[in-house]
């Protein structure tokens, strides 16, 4: 058995995007995708997936200008905040620990800016929300079923991922390689929770969020949100897909939000908890990896991320790293 | 090419059904089913599918009591009216053409009482609706598409499969039948648009419905209904199914509205525009013609029908023939 | 009642298509899409769809070049070959009978090239095969349950659609037309046996197959096909889709036969038997018309057909009318 | 944090079961259920699920009398075994090491008689075998992708839900209970691996196995299921279902192998990874327990499952505990 670290990431927990047009973004998360909203306040709106028993997985608030204010990773005990406090001091990251409830419904949290720029929180305690699993008939849209993975743009992956799997515990299943020696990785799929990712990073301008992943039910019901966006004449949201990644095996859908934030429809992956499963590894110039059925991938897709914000200064951390054009280079 | 028929039927058209409280219907029909309303006035609400371009396929009318008001076959040209009203004062029945608007949204209409007492209704003309097939973000619960046939209990099978073949000119695609000699049919599906049916014909007391059958898009519609149904704790309106049709292949859930009326959730048959398609026979012993899986039939099913007006009087018809439990002797 | 025409077209019936490796194609038909062989000899393979109850819907003929020989419609009766032979003489055609068995399990048959250069069959009688369509545990691949429609690029559209409608009593459901005065179609969705189309004209560089349509059973049947492909990496021979056409609102895919030929798996469009039907026009310049999803249709799509056999010579019929460039202009 | 066990329970790993007819069990698991064949020698097949990685998931071993010869679970590393076999020695358990091989394809094994009766076995290490999941070509049948589950009646469930979640560490998620005091717990569903269960426990008479559980894809994949056995009249297989459960939100349907063994075909149901997460209760009355859909469990199903074996004598175990007939009356 390997060294247990002090702590244990459950899974990835929520994110908060800053939007412009509150009612617009509700419009689209509420009716199209199906997310419940547990509460609006002060200009943000707590949403949650059919499936989530918690009080968000989703913080949408109103602001000038689109930017991630923060991705959040749930931990399994409360004093495990501690240990990962002392984790990121080590690595020179300021840390804030804030009081239960500055979140609304969280417990008291961790605040750090990794050393690579993303706004992470981590927080053990949240408050719980009626399940509406089984309430099929006030389901809406999509009808999301929970948040399954934040996906990055980050301009160092080597040590990111360091980090996230020695640093963090975070277990590799897939990742994307050059053939070229030495070889580099391109782009790798981190988990926690027992499927494919709860943190994918890819190489490239950051940082940024590429997309936030929410889990859906099956094949069908993506095919019905091209419907429902099509009928209500906003197929432009539609980026990419319908299709089937090599990667994950998933079937998926990307859809850009009113401010741009790329949401991900993510279903029919795989089990990974055994110890003994082995990453899978993919050429990066095997187009298979992107998906089994040979549809190009819009240069959007590759170019385009919500930038993350600064605890500090609440402004974008700036941007270093390849950039679009270059980190598109060996993918597409 | 057989003698022609001085007139041409299309298809099974719409029915009105008479329920005992309108609010309650509308919410398990437009809600639940996901019709459609184009009118409401006078205690009587105007249905229609997602797919259907027409006023109305189904007419729920505030009564004392539930009865089925009529039903009504849509035939090609005004003046086939007629045409048809000749035909059934050739077998002694009542007939009687009321204006356009009598029935809102349709044009001039024929009655008839039929000689096994079923209060019949055609028309040519109905008032265009809007379309809302493509309308995805408007679709509610499992929105039924339209129409597609009528089943009927009858005490006389043998003359009003005649009538109706070679009077009315239906085509048969499907029978069950008795292997003892002389062997008897129990069961008929008929058809004059191009599928399995738009009349089914089963032996039995009579004159009732037996169920009105819509079309769905696929399996997966169906099966959301019983979702959304047993979410909302209404699943007592589910009576038999979701499961798989021998006869005419068809994937199937038969649910019982708030008068116990029954209505057929109804996909995945076969086209049948072949002059030589050839009909279909089922023993009645094969429990497959009632289902590929080997699923039981509820007794309710075989027994249960909704009786059907008499148009002078406005009462029930009353019932002759076989008792429900003989009827049901052949064919569980 | 419009004057009646001394015939009655059913429905598309079956094509011919000539391939360069027979086992290749085979393959393809048969594994992927899930074709059942009724026959084999001499150099071809006659093929049905698992709901087909005729001997075949669908021919491949081993030949040096790809190329349609014929494209069959079924008619309602034998003797309206010969009124059939009358019309096209009158257009100055020249037609010819063959005797029943000359094109194996089919009755007398006429041939034609009609006035664009199309190499049409008609034809009344077809032998009887086995319906395969409750022997689920047969279906292979994409299960394809029976043909649908014929695709054709033309370079008269106007005069051939005056033909397909006026002269052999086809309905229109759906077209496309520019915005400018006068106005001019693009593209006709013609049909006869009650859904979107047994013939759909596309204005372009012709007489050429655009493609054959083949009846699907649901959504879910079409994205097993793209995987099925894709886990075989035969998924270049996906060419455009899945997605949903604002015209016919199918869902669609189109694939690429080994020979090239184009294969659309169709399915979810709607019934269209009503004489009061409304043709749906849809402007040249609207890109709903083509995916409500807003994907982009590739230049192959647009620009590639199959050429069509003349008659006598058995060689291709010669093209004109738009270049593919000019073709395309008005609907990408 | 809890005192952390000296070994940790991965998940459900495999089960070996009896069959009298193995040319008969390999037709059904691989043709039917789409199981791969990984490997047959000695009387014995191993078979695993398109997704599995591993030798085998399910052993089927010839033999002249239905029983399950061994329940295994799958440990983290492989000196949690020698922890595993101190902690049933402290419970009087039995227990053997096999070597590396005895069972083909799988390391050295713990082998317990559990206080139960249960014929378990616990390994850390199996060797590795193609995963299928994307060869979509080479599915067959329902595709099943991955053991899911096991579901054991047992006579004292009270101490065995004790020597489960506190003895090995397995996380409670659902229960029924009675609503008498004092309460009584029926049925209990327990996990390890982020799902509802890797093991379930009703009280019955036991030990019996109940079934196994084996993950789908999705709904559609279980209606083939259905489809596929109706075409070749093998429905008798088919003992209930398909539907969807109350306990565990999935969609299930329940087949008994030639030999009455029972396997549940499931999807759909949710992540439990999180620590805070709430067992549901269920009322041992409330029949949505059962299911959503308002159907009633046939009786066999509460009545039926297989016996286990004995590890030393290779006989059945004995049976004692509740009748069935008593077992039934609080659940039905």
């Amino acid at each position: 058995m390997k060294p247990e670290l002090p702590f244990s990431v459950v899974r990835a927990g929520h994110a908060e995007l800053r939007v412009r047009d509150l009612a617009a973004s509700r419009a689209f998360y509420e009716e199209i995708l199906g997310f419940v909203v547990t509460e609006e306040r002060d200009g943000q709106l707590f949403l949650r997936g059919v499936e989530e028993r918690h009080h968000h997985s989703l913080v949408l608030t109103e602001a000038d200008a689109p930017l991630v204010s923060h991705l959040a990773f749930r931990v399994a005990e409360e004093d495990h905040l501690d240990a990962l406090a002392s984790y990121f001091e080590s690595l020179g990251c300021r840390v804030q620990f804030v009081e239960p409830g500055t979140e609304p419904g969280q417990g008291r949290a961790l605040r750090v800016q990794d050393p690579f720029g993303f706004p992470l929180e981590f927080y053990a305690e949240m408050q719980q929300a009626e399940c509406l699993l089984q309430k099929y008939h006030l389901h809406k849209g999509a009808g999301v079923r929970r948040l399954d993975h934040f996906n990055c743009f980050v301009s160092d992956l080597a040590r990111c991922e360091q980090m996230w799997r020695e640093g963090l515990g975070f277990r590799l299943t897939e990742y994307v390689e050059t053939d070229d020696e030495p070889r580099a990785k391109k782009a790798v799929w981190l988990h926690r929770k027992g499927n494919v990712h709860d943190l994918a990073l890819m190489e490239g301008l950051g940082p940024r969020l590429h997309h936030i992943g929410f889990w859906m039910d099956d094949v069908v019901s993506i095919i019905r949100v091209c419907d429902i966006l099509g009928g209500a004449e906003l197929h432009t949201h539609i980026e990419r897909g319908p299709g089937r990644h090599g990667i994950s095996n998933a079937f998926f859908l990307y859809l850009r939000d009113p401010d741009g934030h790329r949401i991900e429809l993510y279903t029919s992956d795989y089990l990974t908890v055994d110890p003994d499963h082995e990453p899978i590894r993919w050429s990066a110039r095997d187009p298979r990896r992107q998906t089994l059925w040979g549809h190009q991938t819009p240069e959007s897709w590759w170019r385009d991320g919500s930038p993350v914000m600064d605890w500090d200064s609440e402004a974008p951390v700036a941007l270093s790293g390849a950039t679009d054009a270059r980190a598109a280079t060996y993918i597409k």
